[in-house]
């Protein structure tokens, strides 16, 4: 079971590191006669693109990604789907100087510790680069849950270090307009305001996502470690950076009471959304809620404290191109996880199941 | 792949319901020649039995378990495990009542529409009497680790309700000596009090348990889709209540600042663990340390609007023995969940990096 | 992936060893709502068992199969059903005698080497009785196999050392009416006889099983490495004594000329079935049919040269019930594979080509 | 769990279509460390090349293979090594004639009843292209095997239709000296002769491949399901056009003696080899011998009947460059196969028995 692969029906594995020829992913599982194109991939890709605005890295992705495989006359044929996107702009030079230093926060030192050898262009495999594939993949996925059961999947930020969006009141259709996906059209200007500061300060801070994904049918997800949130779990905290994950009220329960927190159901449905649209591990029929909290990036221009391959002490401070705050781009990623998590839920649920997918 | 299967290599199976004539589980891939006895499992599954206070459900769970395979002459064998415990207290007709019923909060509903079908009594396979099989297994796990690499688990409640223990500074050998689990010796009056409270007012809270674990070597965690933080996010998830999980700084990390959340790295080791001894999915040599939130639990005497299984109106109470917060016997089942996943990853690790497994 | 599972959605795990407490199963991802009792299991369990004729070991296996979960009412709820038999008549003190000796033709010696440990009593895990599990969880696959698409297998003897079925003209009623599952009534006194002087000479022979599946849907299979044949050759492999594994022309196709073998199609059907009902992996809709060849056992009374754990020069006799020919129950155990492979390969089929399974 | 992925910690997913813009393979679970070039690779794929000589497909296969990851100074890093081949002379035109008849003992009618749509161009995923990586994806493990442990994997032609290698006596060092990979220099002249009357004839014919693996050690295997054998097994079935396997003595056991078949042990080792090197699923530090027989190809400028996607009645008579006899090319194949399973289960032993791996 490769650990790179994600999903076990519709299961998508991916290769490829921040600097080197390539990156790129391999989807099988996928239904025969989904219409597909590249460029259809490429517009998600775009969402996710760094350079989209001056508060994220400034290296630019051409993300031009390729059909290799699995699509004959514009539709998918049921065998492996391969997508490839080469890599043009990777200035390797700028990692020269960290070659031999681990930078705190980073996944330099485990790597190491683990493989005892390691690409260090860029973070390598541990780059935020990566997930692009997860990106590109989930466009397949999203488009045969929008065609299918009509799953629809829509993330926000939720929260930039200390400013709040208001999530009793959200407006839908700002998320788009503005490149931090933030559904309070107001709050952008503080927002743009409080980026420019923290990139004149040099230092980074954390995000929260929240993902909703409306129309998903009961029965989905597979008691009992096959859970639909316990797999939203490992979905989302296998995304860089991510640190916590809540379903529904998440961490509130703590402090909930029973009659609080229990959703009471009438013939015309739930009444609230407490669970997040999952008892007991599968989908109830209400909207799917998540919650991603993602940790302030740790390549900085401000000097630290660490040590070098050889355990001596240096200081280290970043150059290159980094977002000051990762969670800014994370919200087509939050989408594109739940949106795997979903797909493979589905097809598995069809399996065991059929009269009920 | 089982979906009531745990784990790739020290893999294990469950099965049974709450009211059926047994639980059980299989584990497979277990190193040979680990001096294992049922009497050692049993102190494991003393620690999460119910009836051990005023404060839990009063079911009595003998919990007498059996090894029937994959152990000779007290030392495993390297084949599959087997382990039993038959049900001997399970008074089904307290289900009776809501055999036609959903109660809210609860699976009966998407089991319901999941699979067409369900086991009504005391939630089935739904019911937490599933974890009893978890500790059970973990148990094994537990004294590999504990006698190979050194690693030591350890649980905590870390808030119930409102009441929240200071983390700062932890009475570590106060745990095991009240029912809470409770790391803060003078806050368990105040517990017993919220507790009888709680009861006599027939509702229920949440609760957060945290839990370290330590001499976990580095390099454990399989990027990117297997990093040790996705799978422990997926393993807490799994369990009975939980709504969400944290890795070191968790959701505070949306709010720090890089300069704040990244740990500096000196020769002699890491100055903070705000990653919780993950980074980049791989463990650090750090302590690896998770948060969880449970859920109230929804069975309560005070009634709640529903509806049956014709989509008809009713009103649910719930009757039979419940916890009034299932977080205080969640302690044992959050470190198994941690045990499955470290002995997982570190033979995985071995596999693909002996020399440094 | 447990290596004591078989299967990707119907998921069979099995445990026990031969003279240890009990051996059993655990079917995941079973579609619910099929109506299955132990009753129904335990005839297919007795088609198997020793003791059935003279020609086989004189053991008496009362397989007396427990339903311990996942049945509710009569059906299956969607749930794990776990089976189990109590291992009755276990005369472990047959086997001190070869404790510290490898038996040879057996895996005794793999066993030590592969784990350092071994149970030694009958096998342990080695021993033919965990097939008794591969047949307990068929009957349940095959229940639903025939319920459903109406698939139908049946395996008989086509070989017996030297003494052949003429495949041409098979007499399908006769299979059951004698202990080696022999197509041809005519030649069962000729193997009543060889197996007599066989038994007195002390020595043992192989069998070759043919194995048909009617009403196999066309689709079923998962290209390229999921493939039908591919999985049933692993399937038949995995039985114990099984040296080879044929589909369709098998071993012939090595000097079959391509216009023999490919199979020409008309708008009634085909015109043969060189193929044994798969093409690229994938059925055709055409009984699909493989052929396993079967070693002679090993455990005989007749001195042998072998070492001991010591790795001195030892002579074994080998005391106990062994079968002379263990091909004579390897029928319902080949078939119980087929039905293992189809079940799972149907339900694979349905998560992602749902319109045409 | 991708039907297009083989293995579990050496994990290899291949993708591309015959006619496609390429086909390539990821790697995962390479243990780091392990210098490997393009050029190796490319040696690998030369011995499967087509346009070999006169007597296989004229097809010209540049197979000009490129790392796209996971491979950093020469080295594996640990992460997933892909490999892609662009398709170059793929001359799609020759197909357009068939584009709507199944041709007989082909794959286009059960991939069309299976997904209900194909990529008819050559055979699409189910040509014999899709095999240049597994050799490709071989050549990584051969490498680590024979660096490690010692393990070669030899294979030869050890039957050519009507024509039979004596493989009592084998010449070894002639097996790479002619295109028939024979090692029996002196019947290549009689192998030549047949061919050219078969390639003038329009039929084609079968062979069977023997495959040996030397110094594998004792211990691997993983009972009970993921036998080596059983492995074995499905690793050989799932090459195009295989329809039999064999371990050891395979389809001769059947007529075997237990006196006979019985491989006697001495303090000096096993005194014969009828069990190919496997003994209860598991290596015994023998010799692991297999053979794989092949049907006849199915493409022939001979006519035969068959349908069109109408289902209504056509002549199928196939143009473009095929093979006479598929076997011809295999041998490189079905070492990738016994290459690939000898690697997984190397790494599998390791994480569960580290001591004796």
């Amino acid at each position: 079971m490769s650990s790179n692969s994600f999903g076990q029906i519709f299961s998508v594995t991916t290769f490829g590191e921040s600097h080197g020829p390539a990156i790129g992913c391999v989807i099988d599982g996928c239904p025969p006669g989904l219409e597909i194109s590249a460029e259809e991939i490429r517009r998600e890709l775009l969402r996710r693109a760094t350079g989209r605005s001056r508060h994220t890295s400034q290296r630019r992705e051409a993300d031009d990604v390729q059909i290799l495989s699995g699509v004959f006359e514009g539709r998918t044929t049921g065998t492996p789907i391969a997508l490839l996107i080469e890599n043009t702009d990777a200035r390797s030079r700028d990692y020269e100087t960290i070659k031999n230093q681990f930078r705190p926060g980073h996944a330099d030192i485990t790597y190491m510790r683990k493989y005892g050898f390691r690409d260090y262009r860029g973070g390598g495999r541990a780059s935020a680069r990566e997930t692009t594939m997860r990106v590109a993949a989930a466009a397949v996925a999203r488009k045969y849950l929008a065609q299918g059961p009509g799953i629809e999947i829509q993330g926000y930020l939720a929260q930039l270090g200390p400013i709040r969006t208001d999530t009793r009141q959200l407006d839908w259709d700002a998320i788009e307009t503005n490149p931090f996906f933030c559904p309070d059209p107001e709050l952008v200007p503080e927002l743009e305001k409080f980026m420019d500061q923290l990139r004149k300060s040099g230092d980074s801070v954390g995000a929260r996502i929240n993902v909703v994904a409306r129309n998903v049918p009961a029965g989905l997800g597979e008691p009992v470690y096959g859970k639909l949130d316990a797999e939203l779990a490992a979905a989302m905290m296998s995304i860089n950076a991510a640190k916590g994950v809540e379903i529904g009220a998440g961490f509130r329960s703590v402090e909930q009471m029973g009659t609080e927190h229990r959703d009471a159901i009438t013939p015309d449905g739930f009444l609230s959304n407490h669970a997040g649209g999952v008892l007991g591990g599968i989908s109830s029929g209400q909207d799917v809620t998540a919650s991603v909290a993602f940790k302030p990036t740790s390549s900085l221009r401000i000097p630290v404290r660490s040590i070098d391959i050889d355990g001596k002490a240096v200081e280290v401070v970043t150059k290159g191109r980094h977002d000051p705050c990762v969670g800014i781009r994370a919200t087509p990623i939050v989408e594109a996880m739940m949106a795997l998590v979903l797909m493979d839920q589905l097809l598995r649920q069809r399996a065991q199941n059929p009269e009920r997918a």
